[in-house]
């Protein structure tokens, strides 16, 4: 079974279109992720915020992690584990330093959003991925969804906090 | 008049209430920023996201930009000048380095929101605020309103970007 991608990514309405996209994680031969169709809501970019990010090195770059309703539900009630349906993404763009802002603020200091670079998905379901903790983990990279191939790391990255049921990200108050 | 709070800022609701709450950027005897009350929805933690940055030096920072729907809409359709009734919310919160995610990365590089600094906040009303380029501006520091001394030079740093309608930030898509 080939990977496959029913709504094209960056299909994306800005407007929030209520459509969804099929993200297949597929490739059945391999051990891990599960060979299990992650749908992704083509209106996540609306979602809220959990809080925000910086990676420096080779990803070099800023994110901002957003949460659908039951996210937002469980972070702000603290309950854990996350409900089937939760899902989490996590945006992130270059970091990019801003010669505009730098010349507001007298010198250089200041760092936006530039390229995005790639979209990670985790989708709470605990039937279909049970063999990764309950999570389905998904990625778009340059407006392409990464195969089961590139995704095969995700589930050994999130085990060192699985007591918080494999999220990483703090809500920012 | 004194600066006056009516509803205290971190009473906030994470759950989104949707009451409102009145900041004051009185004292009539100053020059800048207009007398004029600023009203902020309590649930402006719950808008949408335009952006994400990072501010080096004495600020040390990462910064969430958010925005109610007409910022969004405007945005997203570019509609300048924003409408009145659009409200921008800069949050911000310490830059603090995550020894447990540089121990997933295997290096150090990762940094995460902290406590939270202040959050800023641009009101845009054309009649009331005529005289700051149709932008009220009110801050939050360490759950108190900033007087309008402290808001003074909110204006004169937003007016070298006043064809992009005095606003810095750009959409990241």
């Amino acid at each position: 079974m080939k990977s496959t991608l029913v709504v094209v990514f960056w299909a994306l309405s800005l407007t929030g279109i209520a459509a969804s996209m099929r993200l297949s994680s597929a490739q059945a031969d391999r051990a891990a992720p599960p060979n299990a169709a992650i749908e992704i809501p083509v209106e996540y970019r609306d979602w809220r915020l959990i809080s925000v990010a910086h990676e420096e090195g080779d990803l070099n770059d800023l994110r901002a992690v957003l949460g659908n309703d039951l996210v937002m539900q469980a972070y702000r009630e603290d309950i854990r584990p996350f409900p089937d349906g939760a899902i989490i993404a996590r945006l992130a763009w270059r970091h990019v330093a801003s010669e505009e802002n730098n010349a507001v603020f007298g010198r250089a200091q200041s760092f936006v959003a530039g390229a995005p670079t790639n979209v990670q998905f985790m989708v709470k379901d605990e039937a279909k991925f049970a063999s990764t903790g309950g999570w389905g983990f998904a990625q778009v990279t340059d407006g392409k969804p990464v195969d089961a191939a590139g995704l095969a790391t995700c589930y050994a990255c999130h085990l060192p906090v699985k007591e918080r049921d494999f999220v990483f990200t703090h809500y920012a108050p």
